[in-house]
């Protein structure tokens, strides 16, 4: 980590899972990447004194408070980094940004669509002073990185369609218990909102279309839940289980999207096959360190999905890291993520994906919430 | 081939790739397994006499016709088996069950709702005297059938979700000539027809569950082809490259469904995931001889969805063909069909799928089509 | 099947399994191929008349006899085909080729190397007169014909290692009862002749090379079996449970070899692996239609083993069947079998293999036996 | 990092890539692990003061020295971490141990048997004061460590079969230059000792059995490689590209090993498979983050190989992580080393491998090479 960089000190806003997977980041980058501008663990925030406290402790973090607005008044930070729950996001965010703090915010951008434009509408004004970035990691996955850079390349042709689907099963059980996930009013929407939006963004980010239309439905299948872990007392689930819906790019390409935590058997399988007129790639994040890649201008009888192990020094991200073939895993998306926007915001330029990129795929996943409660008519998106 | 049983004289009415499947169905079915009948390949019938009697002497048939009435007048045909393009499926199927010859019709059962209906009516009208089935022979793969065993034996538990792709890849090329299945006056649709048709039939069959209703869209990428290969002079495709929709079954389901004949690298990929409330399964007929089956109620740490090798003894159709281990291939499928018609026509039994299903699934097919020329709205099936 | 090209007419001596796929081969080759010859499945012999005649209208045999020696005499039978076990393969096969009868003989060529001897200098002084082949019908799988092209044609450069296993499971079970196949003087060897050979036939096909020589370890894991299915008395197990050994090959690879029965959960898995200079080859006969291929000329991020689906028309034997992708099985190496072998006769050409090669791959196996019984010192084998 | 534990001042000799991989180490255990000591980062030696003063401030070093003789004397320094080439581990080890400082040392423990056994005596001898504990890192992949789990609890029965290999291809070609790890005098072995080493270690801590024979060859394919990148001048390549091995164990079963560094396509394919008298495991490291498994004593028609998602709190070392399916990668096992490590030493416990371990495998390794050179006869390792 050389002395010689400007510092940019962090304050992180939340401290759940996510708050160790951004640590992770903020700790590992400079470690092997060569930045130019070093991250500082500054500032720990979170509402519980004692729980900051410990998690600062445990991660590393300099200094805590209870209050994030102590993070916009301080001169010594630099960045807000936002890993709150949905419905905080929007007020810090905007906050941070007209304080003049980068912003680094955990995805979805917001719970509602109005939220999610005031806050691009905030990165917009503040455009040039300070930057804002979501954080849909899993770009920065290798592989992820790696099919758009194929895609884009011309490698598959014109792309035609395109089957995302992210699929979980954490909630298969009908006894799991009823948290703030399964309830609109904290969570938005159920699966749409939290893996729907991975796969809307990451389809996007993949083809370089944009989704300018849906056609979906919502469905609920375990309506009631112990309120506690083997309680008797239930209450209703009122988000999403599955969402399934049908999408138009503007370059021309369609799509069948799934989200779902009751995929029975499947883990974290963030899937999508992308289909081209001269060829196809085939990601799953199950799969992290692999993709398929299909190349149709081949000799005829020697076609086939080829598994690209993408741990070669050409692939993004991995000159930095350990020799060939040998894996990365889930936290090094935010290592990689922490690089990119130390990168943009050293260099003054915006760090993607934009809040208004954010705000785009809020208005996808509202898209199907009322094609659903229109008979799955379609609604445009653009 | 035991003397001791009775022969069951056959008509096969067309001579395309089907007309080998079907043949090679009738000639091996025997040769396996103890049939309680005995079938004979009597009379082929093509309306170009020089290409109907070279086929004959290839396949094995007995004698020739140049019109279908033929066989439909003859006393000595038990079985009328149709293997002709969609649009001649009604007229042949219901001359034939009139005349009290059992019927075995290739998908679709016909081009319009209004034929498959009238074809659905007459089986009705037959029934006891004559028996008709429609031939949707991937319910005949092995790993298909014990799919279905094990949801409907519980073994996955409440049936959930349905994600359901029928790939090929054989129109990708834009310059690939227009041929009659790409024009709608023959053809009817395009993939909904050819590949979805399957993709429902299938899901319906392993889930036990039908579907309800539909929302769906249609998209065509190459709507101008050569007229012939490698002529300049094109045509309009005025048929769907790809057909998604979602859809509804009657046991609370929901499912995705996509049918393409564009997706690049995939040759004859049916593939079919059934999440249960304890368990689900994984079917992809380009891997023919295997299952996926994932076991909810395993111990935590050995769950995994486990590829079985659908060769062993106790396996749908196994114990007639060869040691463990051992694969077969797509004509077995035919092979399967041929027993199983020849046992429920020799048991005086409705054989299934009935022409009833296959008009239920055209039912399906049109809801689609429907819904696309409507915005994508809903579409009851049932 | 054309009239105007000569019969072959067929005796099959023996009607176990392999009887049952022999006939399938004979039954089915013409009705996909076009042959020079028409096979005739004239003469089935078995030592039980009961038997051999049900067999006989099972499979579509005109005549029968229980003595192999009418065969021979008879002036109307061309071809021997004897799937009978290997102790008697030598004493057949030598009096056919005599008698001036072509021979296609199952594998092993004979339980001993001095019949193996005897039966390659008879085939040798018949040449011209009579035609012989081994029956290593894994030669017909198409992705194994397909990888052998992929190598001579110089796609994977020169041939480093070979990494062969032929794995089944199905005496894994310590009760499974004390067979002939577990008796030395029945079957000269256990896993080592019975999958051992293939996986040295096939490597050696694959690659080019032959065997130059051995080093290897046979292992009983279960030395005494019940006498009978559940019964409580036991025998002596007096052949190897598995085979490994380490070879050297003429062309400079080297290759490590496993055969065994007791490879729990692998049913049928012959897989080959063959690295190159500059590519890679990687085949399982689990996943029958598939053939993994590395090419290291590729760019560099871009390459990975592919999954070549071996269902094109340009892939060998692939023009005669099904659409592109459609699954063909274990009998269709039965099927080709036929086809090569009428095709050779017929034009008065060596079939291949040939007698001599599978008296080079008993010289193999001798080899390792022999090394086993020497401290597992090397054995020079060509 | 709880403050209350006691430190644990490391001084970390050699800074190559493994000297990132320790470093990383032992930075992230304490984050994600509750350690009963605390790792400091104290030194960090190279021969090299720009070289090593450049890593020690990217890694997070406190202190730098160019003598490891340093690190020995000082009474600052609890442990000594070696990450050297092989043939300076006797000397480092040894000092250390007999210094009082705990010791971990990367494989292969030493060049030659002999500084291996010094080695395991010094530890021998220190025992009590300090312990020592060698690098197989691999141990520490929580699919393997699971493996080592379900096959001690005896979901596997009897264990009869491991098939072993350890295939990369960065040797692949012809041209890429002489380096010291080609060169006798200085890497001992090329594959055997680099990749073998692993291979024969991992086998042995998931069977729990100890490799008591071997029988087996090396061979090197490219004897002649550039003295330096793109040079015309040449020199001789003194160690194996390839070895190849069986291999007894104590508990009965056999085993099949290969190591190599020019498997074309295979980047980091460390794969083990077991096969017991109830069930096998599968594991292949490029396949990080599962196992396959299959259960025997499933119902007959259920069995197959599970791919387990070895990503539950339930599996080893999980539950410190993130939520289920989430994947790790290659430095997580030098994060669970640097834990073991900790938690042992704070217990005055030997952690595993040990010193003697090492030495172990080292006898196997050398085993192999004198059965190469007297003919592949069976050479005793136990």
């Amino acid at each position: 980590m050389p002395n010689q960089v400007p510092s940019l000190r962090i304050a992180l806003i939340g401290h759940g899972f996510m708050g160790a997977a951004h640590s992770q980041g903020w700790r590992v980058a400079p470690r092997f990447f060569d930045l130019p501008a070093n991250p500082q663990m500054s500032l720990l925030v979170g509402r519980n004194a004692a729980g900051v406290e410990a998690a600062a402790e445990t991660w590393g973090w300099a200094e805590t408070a209870t209050d994030w607005r102590e993070a916009i008044q301080r001169d010594d930070i630099d960045v807000v980094d936002i890993v709150t729950p949905g419905n905080s996001h929007a007020e810090i965010a905007i906050a941070a940004l007209e304080a003049g703090k980068h912003v680094l915010c955990e995805k979805p951008l917001a719970n509602t669509l109005e939220e999610a434009a005031a806050m691009a509408a905030a990165a917009e004004r503040a455009s040039g002073k300070a930057q804002a970035m979501i954080g849909f990691t899993y770009r920065r996955v290798p592989a992820a990185a790696f099919a758009r850079e194929l895609v884009l390349s011309g490698a598959i042709g014109q792309v035609r369609q395109v089957r995302a689907a992210y699929l979980q099963d954490w909630l298969r059980d009908a006894d799991a218990p009823l948290t703030w996930r399964l309830q609109k009013e904290h969570a938005g929407t159920g699966a749409l909102g939290d893996l729907g939006a991975h796969a809307v963004d990451l389809s996007q980010f993949i083809t370089g279309q944009k989704v300018t239309g849906v056609s979906g439905m919502l469905n609920t299948f375990v309506d009631q839940r112990p309120l506690a872990a083997g309680g008797s007392e239930r209450g209703e689930v009122s988000v999403d289980d599955a969402a399934l819906f049908t999408a138009r790019f503007d370059g021309g390409a369609v799509g069948s999207f799934e989200a779902t935590r009751m995929a029975t058997g499947r883990k974290n399988s963030l899937r999508i096959e992308v289909s081209g007129s001269t060829g196809a790639i085939s990601f799953d994040l199950e799969n992290y360190n692999s993709l398929g890649f299909y190349d149709a201008t081949a000799p005829g009888d020697r076609q086939g999905f080829a598994n690209i192990m993408v741990t070669e020094p050409e692939h993004p991200y991995l000159s930095a890291w350990w020799p060939t073939g040998h894996a990365l895993g889930y936290e090094h998306g935010f290592v990689h993520q922490a690089k990119d926007f130390v990168e943009a915001v050293a260099a003054g330029r915006q760090p993607l994906p934009s809040f208004a990129d954010g705000h785009h795929v809020q208005r996808v996943l509202d898209g199907v919430v009322r094609s659903d409660q229109n008979n799955n008519a379609w609604v445009a998106t653009d």
